[in-house]
């Protein structure tokens, strides 16, 4: 079995529901990876360690998940040189609003690339074109990716078509 | 000469102009304090270190001012067990909507004590509150101070007076 | 028994679920509190003589929540001396933007420090860390505390890890 | 000379330029006023007083100023049966999106009637829309002050005719 | 039966729910109202019509509620003399800030009392103290009325120390 | 020289600078134009007979132009069958949110085809695109016009090439 | 069978139920139309071709239903030389407020006439207007159309005044 | 002299400003990029062509940076298989809110790495992360970068030391 390339960090074990999206997204390219839920506010020590050691055991590519206040991932990004993405967990504040802003305002020198609102599924697959730079076995099935979302909106199209 | 008692912590150089009112604030209570510019992104070791310590060395409230995705007071509350206060800084986003979420909306068990947009001034006033607890001679300070807003408004009343 | 060192006030009782978060949190660190429904705007004599009596009557910190024009906290701290915290009670309205503003964008002179909407236990918190500073004791038990939120979400995370 | 039918209070001398626009609305109807610069929370005892004697002093309309946490017209509004109107002053956050949400928001039981931001020209014609129920002259002066508005525009609409 | 004084207009009769809440207000007061159901891009003749003649059929103030691009208060404000007061309707989009901002926005010239999202009962109530500059025994029930508010919230005050 | 196709409307003279460019974007098209200026709030009589009477008169689209709350657009198509497009002219307040709001958020019946704030240039072209329909000459200049587009923005870019 | 006048293209099938109302206010109006589930981003190259030979197949106008990041209408308006009219979808962040500002703040050169969020009714109501600038019997449909609009709120007036 | 790895591609020659910083970035890190001005609205045929080849050209990340209903990088990463980062321009409407807004609440399928407001060096810096994953010599560098980031503020520290 090979090394996880994926560490998948979530703040509060509440965003599992919507983090499981991005672990289908990362089997469907067949990426292995490792889930942790680690508080940046919480856990302030584990957070850096793992952070700072993070690609010395092989992982590649940092996903971070949180809501409100949502510090991990931009904390993670300060730490690690890997590439980091920020997946901003939906509130009842504005829809998750406050979320969004303290992840992706991030200043210069320190960018963490972020997904939409809940956008988890987003999260594994940007992760695995990221990936897909290095390694073109994942590149291919991003193409056969797009030719499946293509064709699966085409066949809704269809039942539409039979409903009119 | 003591040791300072508050600690003033801004993410950027670019944040003294305003951070600078909170410190004429402390000053005006005869607090000792001491400024850093530390980068909850650019040096999370020293960030971590500092916030670690501050308690030990003798600090009893912390001050952080950041912008943007503003993680720096919210990370030093992480950290320590001190009470820490949080000024937004203004930024071209929606007059700062972005820094004051970030450091507002924090998760429960992390509080940070949250002022208005550039509200430095009313940073080193809070921490006054905080310590007059503790210090019956700041408590005093605090009561004059008070006074002395009420005194500069009417005086400011009767100006408006003589011009209508 | 002794005298209640926090005072928790709210403008409306329909805020007594949000309020008891905090009410929790002050008796984890065995701080004694009195509780009152007074309204800044259905009770305006009672609210200033209240907060005009507070610290003589021996109360440290005043706690107030309010919704919508949540003027409740930021009167208080116009009259008192002593340091005030403020929660934003969540409303229909932006997911409580207008409780967070009308509490957080004091003019300077008059802080007061501000919660996240709804953020009722760090308001506990908050005022526990303030005391703090004077009571040995309580700081104790703040660093109780932190161990405990560090030790929760690792066994959150071990728990994860059982179902991944 | 006839005692003031209206007092415009605000919360700042600073607010004082966008005020004027109401003083000479009111001058418009041959309005008496009186002007007070009184802040919520840097003169809460004042404020109170203030408020609670308006009415027997002959005061039949309170307009009240406030940018920021503008809790001035609603503090006034809790104290007297008088109708309060309410001038939130731009701010540099949100374009005054924290006065205006602080202004309009009230509780049940105690309105304000709140003017758009800066609208300190509309605060003092609904001042004199309010004294037309009892005082024919105003609602004679409103009724050429509409006539003149809309001749104002079509002059206007000329002037664009001959540019074009 | 005495001709009613205050008109309160909605733009739809799905806001009827809310507007009711207006209608007890007056009640409380003793005030004669209509009430119709009028749009102002629906019924666009009838609005004007209905507008331009409510002074002279005894109309003293106009009440009008509605949501989302809410024109109806500000079309009656510009055709009317008489004081006109706004309720926004909350809608799905951002707790109403459409219905608010409609509403509330009037250009210099012609202003909208504005009241606070869903605010119907505020919208009576203002509506009693403009009537009360008129009439003395409106007045006399508005502080009768605001002895009420300030006792009711004493009561509740009683029962939440019996819960503690 | 045939009557105008088009009547573009202001709400005020202040936002002639704006709705320059609109008049531009017709005569590119060769569409005759009328330009007036007509307040919703001001004019309410002269507005609604210009809308009721527009059609008669042989214009085909009405395009109004207004800020804050812009009524203008929403009022004139609650009254004339034509289609009407809207142009919320940028405000001091959140960008032009207001204007934005008050002219989209229209009720089910009375749509107005609502362009970017300050997108006056884009409610010519959509006006000529509107009467493409029924004439082939300006769908001819609207491909023409496209052609252009493009043709412009690469030649924008072979400049850029020449810098880098 | 004559061919469809309008094509309604929706990002998504989830959107249909929403798109619905569109299609029934088309069939108001005897307009013949077309239904596509296309989607901007998962089919790329259809979106591409259908909207470049659309006005060839007879298409006149384009209406385009889209949520989030909302690019369907503005997409397509770049390819066509029709008029296209957005429809923003709602969504759970700030009520539709990213799929609104994605559809109506296109750039210029290139309009998109965009409905208030879930505005699917007035979409078909603008084609219809569109349509009627050539065809005189939909003209007619729109103008007995308003006559029943109004007629309707007059009957909800005439049951409401039951009610009272 | 290698081919490109980076495409750099701005709807408006008038971002170049603020994309410069991004190519300063990638030249840090050695980088080889190509720039280009490409509109996604008025140049639809060419962006679907280039975004088609870029993978085949060479290109292993594209960034795309556009403001107001900025489609640019989501219509890009609909037709390409390789990572996206988009740059949101900042606007005159909340800051750069639409922008922001349109950029990154892509659907599930197609994820664009969204940066902050005007966040182009990070936009540079991000590819070189996600390069790095593959060039072993980029990573090197990039460990470098954020020493320098470290050692940067630390000097910043001192200089404000020296100044109180």
């Amino acid at each position: 079995m090979s090394t996880p390339k994926v560490a998948v960090i979530m703040g509060s074990d509440s965003d599992f529901e919507v983090v499981k999206k991005c672990l289908i997204a990362l089997e469907r390219f067949d990426i292995e990876y490792e889930v942790q839920v680690i508080s940046a506010h919480r856990n302030p020590q584990k957070i850096f360690e793992y952070a700072a050691t993070a690609e010395e055991r092989g992982i590649e590519v940092i996903i971070g998940a949180a809501g409100k206040a949502a510090h991990l991932p931009g904390i993670i990004a300060g730490i690690t040189p890997l590439p980091v993405i920020g997946i901003p967990i939906q509130t009842s504040f504005q829809g998750g609003l406050d979320s969004l802003l303290s992840i992706v305002q991030m200043p210069s020198g320190v960018p963490v690339a972020t997904m939409a609102v809940n956008g988890a599924e987003n999260a594994g697959i940007l992760a695995a074109q990221m990936l897909s730079i290095k390694y073109p076995e994942i590149r291919k099935k991003m193409k056969a990716f797009k030719i499946l979302l293509n064709d699966e909106v085409i066949a809704k199209n269809e039942k539409i078509q039979e409903i009119l």
